[in-house]
């Protein structure tokens, strides 16, 4: 087999055999296919997509072109969660102590944030000494223990995604569904799961702007994980501002800890109960939504849900006192509020621009590289419907330094609109995919 | 200016500026895009083409990556002629003595042969003693002196197109007309001409198999040389058996003095003077075709031709009497007939099968570095239409290595067709387009 004769045929229209799948992302990962043959071949995927037996075999190799996990001898249901991304979006970190507490084990492999989306790690990171380094056999033994992990990525799992999703950031060829959908769903295969719920996020602030993209991602991953005998259920949520109110890292995990004490944001909260319950569902722990809701409410009313985050932080080296004092989180050294130009009602309150700022700030990355400020961030105080008066506060910064500051601002001002009517409101699930 | 932006850009279909195509080039020369992040640009380039400007502009850059030939202090006009490559295309070597001798400068640089189809290099280097290392100083003088120069191509000329070209034949994106036009044109624009004369040859041992791809090929090339204000006409040509009788190296010197002498097969001779002769009139050396074919006769009968041959052959650190005595070229130790397994006309005599089996003589090369054998070679004794008797020798096989022999006569086995119906006879040139 080479790889020009595999670029060629993929290039031409032609199909790849599941033997030729498995030889080229084997052969990539040990150094003998090139980064700029497989960079040509993901160009030519980006065009000529991959057929479902392609895509499914292009799956299974990235999962084993490295360890997978084996969690056989973890007792219960396993399901994760994933999101592609959105600004604000902490839902993981209520959710997974959540459903935990409901009798669902999670064991979460997460990324980190990269450009105007933040990354759970990240987050979870600003709470005083919490790590999230992967070592297989504490993360089985946390998971028999107290229900869930929280942890990065490891080299040894899925080696190939790690290789080809830099490759592809750098050479123009991340936006192919069929990419997409095999990266993220062969980190998540990595990880023995009974069950997966896929959060697929839509809007200005998200990596898809279309439904229509968003909808044939979910629906590409569903069928892969069917193929690979995992039930997946995708929902389709709207990203075109910020979830909750605070985007930045210690002020999520603060925003977090509302959720789990029965305090959070409507929109963040409802989002949180809306993907537990399904997750509660495909862990066959209820019969139905109702009773999944159910219990998800009492576990946040009997602290049982704040009570298993206070574990996972312990165990994972934290402080758990931070579920009692949030004041133990990074702090800023200033905070500067930005007043509404005008009177009216918000219609647009732009998760994109606000994401951006952000990242100016220094809550997030430009490069891989880049350290962030943990205590640095944005709270939103007027969401699209809300009145505002003009000159009330519409945002706060939480900054350290003037210059970015300044940059920041500057994407603020043009984030909010504010009009005269009253926007239609949007659904908390736009659909749901199985 | 990122390469990733615009690699992203030209994936989406939009469009590259001058300016942004320059960077690109230049910046991929000198290393700092890197080799995936090119073969994701070709790849894009090969699904999404490039627009006239676009391709001008990539041409230009690609052209001045590097030192551009100055023959101002050249006398007379400098015309070129560039061939897409076929078996047995020894036209330059007969071609070029030819027009020199008629009073066309010739500042010819070429390339060695790769694959089945052999390089001119490689042919006139079997001439013992004979050198074709590029030495720009020396260059200008004899073709001022001589009127003639058989150079290699240099690294100090184009870079980029060097690095390009090795990049897409390993990442496979080789065939895309926008990066062939301007690969062959960004070289031969660098030779500083006032003409050149394009044959794109089409069929199964040419690059091209259908004459539309090389229509635009062609199209394409003529239309950069306008834009460039270099006159460019191009010959369509059949490649369905190889041109002449020769294939190898040696050989194919031996049968390029017999063109020089008059004595040359009907096909090679009329391809090479209806070469000649738009060459000629590009020079503006005679004022019609009929003037011009009679000059190329003239030479040839005078032997003012053949004796410019010397003349460059003695130039180049060659042993000018091959000429007179083509036995002083390699000659191989063994030699092998292939006899006809039936009587018939030949109706096929496949170029493809012949240039392969010629490669696996040792007649040409299947990497860049490896050294070919200049004895070794396949002569064609029977061509399509030709009447042959059962047992009668259609080919002899010139070799050193039994092996080699063995894996060249399995292929050469296939190679004729013979029936009972005359074929149609196929023109010397398809199509002229300027």
């Amino acid at each position: 087999m080479d790889a020009i004769t595999l670029i060629e045929r993929k290039r031409d229209g032609g199909g790849l055999s599941a033997e030729e799948i498995g030889w080229l992302i084997s052969r990539y990962t040990d150094g003998f296919v090139t980064d700029y043959q497989m960079a040509a071949m993901a160009m030519a995927i980006y065009f000529n997509g991959m057929t479902t037996g392609e895509l499914t075999a292009w799956t299974e190799a990235m999962l084993h072109s490295g360890e997978v996990l084996d969690l056989s001898g973890v007792s219960g249901v396993k399901i994760d969660k994933h999101s592609t991304g959105g600004v604000g979006d902490k839902v993981s970190i209520p959710l997974v102590p959540m459903v935990a507490a409901a009798g669902v084990r999670v064991p979460m492999i997460s990324g980190r944030g990269l450009g105007h989306t933040g990354g759970t790690l990240d987050k979870l990171e600003s709470i005083p000494g919490f790590t999230t380094a992967f070592d297989p056999r504490r993360f089985a033994v946390q998971l028999e223990k107290i229900g869930l992990v929280f942890a990065g990525q490891s080299k040894s799992l899925v080696p190939a995604d790690r290789k080809l999703y830099a490759l592809r950031d750098a050479s123009g060829t991340v936006e192919s569904n069929s990419l997409i959908a095999s990266s993220i769903m062969s980190k998540k295969l990595a990880e023995d799961l009974d069950g997966l719920v896929l959060d697929v996020k839509v809007g200005r602030g998200a990596f898809m702007h279309e439904i229509t993209r968003a909808r044939r991602l979910a629906r590409t991953m569903v069928d892969l994980g069917a193929a690979h005998k995992v039930p997946v259920v995708a929902l389709l949520t709207p990203m075109d501002q910020p979830l909750g109110r605070e985007v930045g890292n210690a002020s999520e995990i603060a925003e977090s800890l509302q959720v789990l004490r029965g305090e959070g944001p409507d929109d963040l909260t409802e989002i949180t109960l809306r993907i537990g319950t399904v997750m509660l569902l495909l862990g066959g722990i209820t019969k139905d939504r109702t009773s999944a809701r159910a219990l998800l409410e009492r576990v946040i009313s009997d602290g049982r849900a704040l009570e298993k985050f206070a574990e996972v932080i312990e165990a994972q080296g934290g402080h758990p006192r931070v579920v009692e004092q949030p004041e133990l989180l990074p702090q800023p050294a200033n905070r500067t509020h930005i007043p509404s130009p005008r009177s009216g009602i918000v219609s647009q309150c732009d998760a994109l621009a606000i994401g951006l700022a952000a990242l100016r700030l220094g809550a997030g990355r430009e490069r891989k590289e880049d350290a962030i400020d943990p205590a640095v961030g944005i709270t939103v105080l007027a969401k699209v419907g809300d009145v505002v008066e003009a000159g009330e506060p519409i945002a706060m910064i939480s900054w350290n330094d003037a210059d970015r500051l300044e940059a920041a601002t500057r994407l603020l001002e043009t984030a909010w609109e504010i009009g005269d009517e009253t926007p239609r409101a949007t659904p908390i699930v736009l659909e749901e995919i199985r």
